[in-house]
């Protein structure tokens, strides 16, 4: 029987992966390097060669993965990957097995942390919540009926890219004025640059001198009252919040769960945020749903990628 | 076993009832008024004639309604519907069982609809899609992973009840600038009417005198190139192209359905909204789903509400 899973959260610059137990306790940590730029084939064999390492001849091992992009759970493979060029219908989860002899599954990496959630987080024993990943982009995972809502095609549950404001700014989506380009670093950051005329003095720039900067630096200047960065938090709030009142009204949740680095600044952000959604969704359903930022904080990828293999097994089982 | 189904179709100002087989053939038909303002109990007590009169003592009957407004289908209640102001927490399961002694079903008539083209009409066989019904508001079903998505309530799946246009119109639902506030006939008059001073002449009111008008005049007005039903319709394809582009995104659907009776104004405005919803959603989602109005027509409430009874009883087989 399995007993224990490796974790792994694939990312852009880093694999990160860990032996988890089924109770989600983290045994032992790896790291290496992604190197996107040497090719996908390279990628899987580090990913394995880190697998091989965590689980040192171990049997009835399970291997969880969260990938960017968009996967395809069942046929186990990365359709593609907007910072992965060479990723077209890669057959990860093949890679994988043939190479480590251990049973793999793959998600995409937003809905993996929604598992991780239900197993692990904030939602366990819930059936109905939802989870945003607020980070460079905007990730979404939903369990409805305590199911993992991924659509026909495994592409559904993309909660950052429903539109929040009508012919709004693009999006890398393809489309435009989506959540993700108010309520993500990278959407912020946008903000931010259209403002810096107005605003050369802006504290945000002077926080972030030359190099590059994000929500972190625009929610610190929002703290001492730095004009651009109340407008742009402004804008955060009323689309994120609108977009939750929205998605109340679609999934009627318990619960929506905040995650990803800008999670982080829940406490500038988070009653405005609620009050918002209130005020977007049916009267009988006002204050019917909680948003918390997530308690994972660190851990959230790998047990996110740790329980992509436990939902599986628990299907089976 | 039971062998027949009767669907009840509750609407504010009729009744209507018909027996329908386990195919969906329609053997026979009843209605009656509702009379909401003679109280629940008396239009509980015509629903229960309507059932024994098309019933005739046969056995194996089953019962399945189709009720405006928030519906608890666990526990056969419905919670409350604007139409219905004496209609909180009323046990109408309970109600119907106890005056027939048939086994009864309700669910919320958007969703019911839902139900009806999944075993009747144009999603037979599809376990992703979506139902909007465009009427006097704006209703919705969501069919997800082959399973009906209502909530941990029962009170989600308000599809018209998305935000499309921040701080928009007054909704009726208490929220604003909601899907329903330009995709509904209340939604399309309030426009006209806000354009009345602008647009006295306009062919909207010419056709519609001095009675109450809506969808039907506004987009023949259209039809005929009249400036304010251009404004309108647009406004319309805008927000319902937008919305549809949203959830595409979030469900990954196969197909959306559009019901009620402004769906019949389809080829006026399909189009529109297809390449509307099609501007926002992935790249790769594109031309994913298709848009098509129902094909159950005038039986599409009654085939709905009976599928809800269908929809239980295959779930206890």
């Amino acid at each position: 029987m399995t007993k224990k899973i490796v974790g792994i959260d694939l990312g852009g610059s880093s694999i990160k992966a860990a032996v988890v137990t089924f109770e989600g306790a983290i045994l032992t940590k790896g790291v290496a390097e992604t190197k996107v730029s040497e090719g996908r084939e390279k990628v899987a064999e580090r990913i394995s060669a880190l697998i091989r390492e965590l689980a040192q001849e171990e049997s009835g091992i399970a291997v969880g993965i969260g990938s960017p992009g968009s996967v395809d759970k069942k046929k186990g493979i990365v359709r593609f990957s907007p910072n992965f060029p060479d990723w077209n219908h890669f057959p990860l989860k093949d890679r994988i097995e043939e190479a480590t002899g251990y049973m793999t599954f793959i998600e995409n990496d937003a809905k993996a942390a929604a598992l991780g959630e239900k197993w692990f987080g904030l939602a366990k024993g819930i059936d109905h919540f939802l989870v945003l990943t607020l980070g460079t982009g905007v990730g979404g995972g939903i369990i409805s009926h305590g199911q993992s809502i991924t659509g026909a095609d495994g592409m559904g549950g993309e909660l950052g890219h429903v539109n929040v404001i009508p012919d709004g700014a693009l999006c890398g989506c393809g489309s435009k004025g989506c959540l993700e380009t108010v309520a993500s670093n990278t959407g912020m950051r946008r903000m931010a640059l259209e403002g810096k005329s107005r605003f050369p003095n802006s504290l945000i720039f002077e926080l972030s001198g030359d190099s590059r900067f994000g929500a972190r630096e625009i929610f610190l200047a929002y703290s001492r009252k730095d004009r651009l960065a109340e407008l742009i938090v402004r804008q955060f709030c009323w689309g994120l919040g609108r977009a939750i009142g929205s998605f109340v009204n679609i999934f009627n949740p318990r619960l929506v769960i905040l995650t990803g680095g800008i999670s982080q600044a829940a406490p500038y952000f988070l009653e405005e945020v609620v009050s918002v959604a209130n005020e977007h969704v049916f009267l009988s359903l006002m204050h019917s749903f909680e948003v918390r930022p997530s308690d994972l904080r660190e851990n959230a990828a790998i047990l996110g990628a740790a329980s992509v293999a436990l939902e599986n097994l628990s299907i089976r089982l």
